[in-house]
């Protein structure tokens, strides 16, 4: 696990990070995404403006990402979204939780006031668990919100937590 | 209120639209756009590609708006999302009701099996006692995830309601 390194994405990593969208994608038990969706969308989606993306990597080798964006616009701008995806061949072997981590300092040093993830599909239940031993709180639950493609109509979560206290959390208003 | 019509909205009725986007933005209490949005990003988010969009008129005048929109791609296409403002001029007559009920059938025709609700103010009382009063139960709620104008942060609700019975929801995997 030391030589996993974790650094900001580019478009040289994108072959990589498109193999392992697809393959989230094809098994279609983690997220949204279906087959409609194109290399481009991906593309924007990782890499697009405004988007906080990061690899994680074992020499050569890309294991995993994750992306942090603003989950709001305005109003709602002080809560961050992250996502995540690994490599099928470099599951359960502890990326996710570097990713995890990795995101959750970078949205505390981007000032982010919160973190949530609003589409945690319930049956994935090792992501479930690590959320929660990183803190997240499972906050709303979207009755049949997934389709999953081997179990048909499941719930998703929604998960969040603070990363700062609000009464010392730097604000203006207009 | 028996003069109030329903209608699918055009560009040309997009004046009255930004008039009314604007009034809710500027008051700062019942969605994230921030004084950033411009009319450009307003016009997109009514009457962009996919976008099922309707106005409530009183003769020639816009009272109101809805929109509604899938709340997820792929396998969440099936949760409908809708978003409403009222003119300022026109609140507390049962315009956003009459808007609420008209959606909910429009979702309903359109095929969807539920509908979401992301980000109901929660402090924005009437709102959330007309969702209540058509449906929406609260499945969620967002600690300090809305920066209000008046109140600072406050929280957001997730609310949420199944349009049909799952188990007969006409669904094809790929």
């Amino acid at each position: 696990m030391k030589d996993i390194q974790i650094r900001p994405a580019t478009s040289a990593d994108f072959d990589a990070m498109w193999h392992i969208f697809s393959a989230h994608v094809s098994a279609g038990e983690t997220y949204p995404f279906g087959p409609e969706v194109t290399r481009e969308n991906a593309q924007m989606y990782w890499l697009g403006n405004g988007v906080t993306s990061r690899v994680a990597t074992l020499g050569e080798r890309v294991l995993g990402m994750y992306r942090v964006v603003p989950n709001q616009t305005g109003r709602g701008g002080h809560v961050a979204n992250a996502s995540y995806m690994v490599s099928p061949a470099a599951q359960g072997v502890g990326v996710g939780r570097l990713l995890g981590e990795h995101s959750l300092d970078e949205a505390r040093s981007q000032g982010y006031l919160a973190m949530q993830f609003n589409y945690v599909v319930s049956t994935n239940t090792a992501a479930v668990m690590l959320w929660k031993k990183l803190g997240f709180s499972i906050v709303g639950t979207l009755p049949k919100a997934f389709r999953h493609k081997r179990l048909g109509f499941v719930d998703a979560y929604v998960m969040y937590q603070l990363l700062q206290d609000p009464d010392h959390w730097p604000t203006t208003d207009e």
